[in-house]
């Protein structure tokens, strides 16, 4: 596999955290043009000192990071510290990175970013509300050829919402630039809560990631504790959802998911189904496809695939 | 137990009428103080004739029949011949009844009869669009305490919808009467696509009620094996879902399921999710409990209480 | 001029309580059917009764009066105490009236006053928020041809709402039905504030009131200095304009207004702007026109005509 | 008076096109810091070919220009050349202007220039649709204290809409955009058609016009004869409402003026008032004023004021 030039968009929290090691971990395979960081789970000077950090952690200070929009597009920020803790990445050591921030704004990187790129180039893994991607679109439109995939965490059809009852966090937070994503008409990956419920951080899989036994492997472990408590509390179940992880799981491993194409409309008007994925799985409408909704993942090939690669941090 | 007094609101539609046959063949269970029908599946001047073919089928001109609305709220009807055929019990010989319907409106039928009635006495079944129920409520709020409880076939949550990507028949063509039931303040049990879904008529069940080998066994293999169609090619599922019946069967033998009281609100305003059911089964919201929403049936239990039952038909 | 069959709907109110006065004081202009009443500027029990003090004032205890809906299709009901005082006649003595209340539903004695007249016989004239004349269509929309003409007072274009920002009263309290009405496809013609706000009682036009020294006279005048009051303080007008009687001078005088044909639809959905008429009165759309919608009224000759009936009450 | 330092962002645009000569008329009272355009009457790429062709026809190749965004933040851009013909200034010779764009994104400019101001110093006067004063809040929500006020043209009270029954066309192309803008916080200034629809091009003051025989007035004449087409034909009125040119003036000579402060809301919901301008004129509802809503215009003092600084031009 040759080396897909990417660049990620993300709002660390734990999942995201995970996310970015497990990207990290793959210099093979990805040329990491970038991270760009987002308001979400915790407001952006939260994520990207986050992102900072984890960089940090993955001994990576070589990939520029940049922060962008602090708020949706219309809606007020909504955060989730009751998730992901004060810090958004409770569970581990928080301190100043000695990474720094690039003083360009996210939105103005991307575009000079893609617009010196060659066309179906550059794939963009939004792992946040999408304000960045959809503001970035919508300054420069030119960029679209630019891009080669879009491979998204967001959304839910069959697991309802985990913060309305119709909404998932990410397209709650900024429908409007959910919206405007899936209309990009650029090709589409989504991993929904329907997939990444079944990604779930068991005792057994925590055992894992603790005979991994380095300082990487007890920076996962750390955050993995704090954000198992959330859903095992909430939801009974076996333990948290490993949300973002699975678009890098994505690239890496398409394999490991099931995906049908289909229409995905935002709900951007309704207060009381705001953000909802109208997932058209069933084709009884006869809208286009836009996107292909991952809704199965080989949860034991996905966990296998992150220790692997978690195991390459000395 | 002693028997129930319910009135049943029904838009036949193959499901309906074999949930007819199932309350009709339960007279120690259920005093059926009406029929009432209601635009759905087909129009109503269908939907009444087909009950009173039902009524005739299972030996009971006893049962007085109403018709009600003929379209929604405020809505245009919308119709489902492409999965009930053309007189909506598509599968049987159909013939004009020698029953008549009664001259009465059913919404006035409805009030005259709980107006009559005790506190906390009747037993609403409602299997159609919420039209009549709704403009019973609205026309004479007074017969709310005389409502014992209220157990419909509606919504979808893990589903999706069946009509739309988000919306289930009977709730799509009336969200707005279905959102009146929701706050009407009495007991409320919901059987969604969620736990119909789970009564599918399979090979071997369809096999069953061919060998019940009686004049309404062969109607209900009739229904059954026209009303498979459908479903069989649109969701490749094992058989067409037996949504009606699950309210009937609910009454007869509440510990064939698995509910939840939760919050349960009807998205009224947007067309992308009008009809949504948007179900807080996770309690992520404060909203209070309006309904018990079941989401789990013993199938095999369901499928022969109904053979028991059909079998009484000689 | 024939005398016109007509079936008045509303909700007294001191501008309802004149127009009755105007509609009453002229039996060879109009055969009235039958008086609804609807929840609107107070709640049902006092608009019934408010209309029966007012037959009883006016000497006709030979018109029914029903009663109708007791709040809106969807929304909860909202009134106007702050306008119209606690009694929603509040200017004039209240009694326990000895006219009694008709048995039937206003609903059901407009179905069936229609179902038995001929074709375009009857005028509707409601003055109150639509929830009756809406179910009464939708309960039996065969009424529909039967119907002659809908003169209704509600809606605002030029002039704001008056209740909120968007909306005028009527319409606000009931947007569903007003819809309902609009797209009837029967002849409608609408008297908005846009024309009744041109209809002030100024203190000279309060004085001839005050110069019929009747008991009507001395009534009217009650009802009007309270009525004043609201619209002094609130908009540093002239006087108080006299909505509702404008439907039946149109009806006595059509030359004294002007009016334009064009598209007029109600705003259902959004919260802000809930109850607003958009009327295309410049045609900037291609929807079709389906109402009159007045704009301009003589108003010395509307009051010398209002003036000059009142006199016929010795 | 001392120099007021403002940014303009147009949409030319007859009526911005004089907007922009009435500007550069007067450098004594206006530091214009630059002027950023907009997609809106045409689209972008016309705006700002429009834009350096007034700046060459009034002689000021010394004041920037920056193109911003050329769609609305989430709609479809609608342009109107319907009223303002395929250039966006029909009337006058088109050509390509040897002032040049400059290459910044109007955002950009607009963060960078109110980033270096001091608090409260630099005025925004807006007369196309508000994508780029929204962007730019959203990017830097920290330039708000530096802005002084905005003095903006758009929305409609009284006069109904100019593009759909409910909108005006500044606000209806971008209602978000104008939504995020009533809520900014910073003093707000609105010049609605209330106000703009006084100030009409009458044949007289048509003629004032040609008597400035000088090329600026040769050009507005020619501008003014396209501009009063389509009202004429469409309104019967006495001539075109010239919109923008209300923003200037009142900067200029706010005694022009009448205004009231209440609060202003827009739609962005519903499809049937998108775009309306939802004005608490007479404090029906309890939300903070946000803004100076204009209602009345000295019409005969705004054209003297215009025809004075025309004069300038030689």
């Amino acid at each position: 596999m040759a080396s897909k030039k990417i660049i990620i968009d993300c709002d660390p929290g734990q999942d995201d955290a995970i996310m970015l090691l497990l990207a990290l971990a793959s210099p093979d395979e990805f040329d990491i043009l970038g991270i760009t960081t987002v308001a979400g789970n915790v407001p952006l000077h939260l994520t990207e000192r986050n992102t900072r950090i984890m960089c940090e952690i993955a001994g990576r200070p070589d990939v520029p990071i940049y922060a962008g929009h602090d708020r949706p597009m219309r809606r007020k920020l909504i955060t989730a510290e009751n998730v992901h803790g004060k810090t958004g990445i409770d569970g581990i050591d928080i301190y100043q990175p000695t990474i720094r921030l690039q003083p360009q704004h996210a939105v103005d990187f991307m575009v000079e970013c893609l617009m010196g790129a060659q066309d179906d180039s550059v794939t963009l893994v939004p792992t946040g509300p999408l304000t960045n991607i959809a503001a970035t679109i919508i300054k420069e439109p030119a960029i679209l050829p630019r891009i080669r995939e879009i491979v998204l965490m967001g959304g839910a059809m069959r697991e309802g919402g985990n913060t309305t009852p119709c909404a998932e966090f990410n397209i709650y937070v900024d429908p409007d630039a959910a919206q405007i994503v899936m209309h990009c008409g650029r090709p589409l990956t989504i991993a929904p809560l329907d997939v990444t419920h079944q990604a779930l951080v068991s005792r057994a899989r925590l055992q894992q990631f603790r005979e991994l036994d380095s300082p990487v492997g007890d920076a996962v472990v750390g955050l993995l504790e704090f954000f198992n408590r959330f859903d095992s509390e909430k939801y009974d179940s076996a333990g948290a959802p490993l949300h973002d992880p699975c678009t890098i799981a994505y690239l890496l491993s398409p394999g490991l998911f099931k995906g049908k194409r289909c229409n995905v409309e935002v709900e951007t008007q309704s207060e009381l189904t705001m953000g909802h994925t109208a997932v058209d799985f069933w084709q009884v409408t006869d809208r286009p496809c836009n996107a292909r909704w991952l809704y199965e993942v080989d949860a034991d090939g996905f966990f296998d695939l992150l220790i692997q690669r978690l195991c390459r941090y000395g």
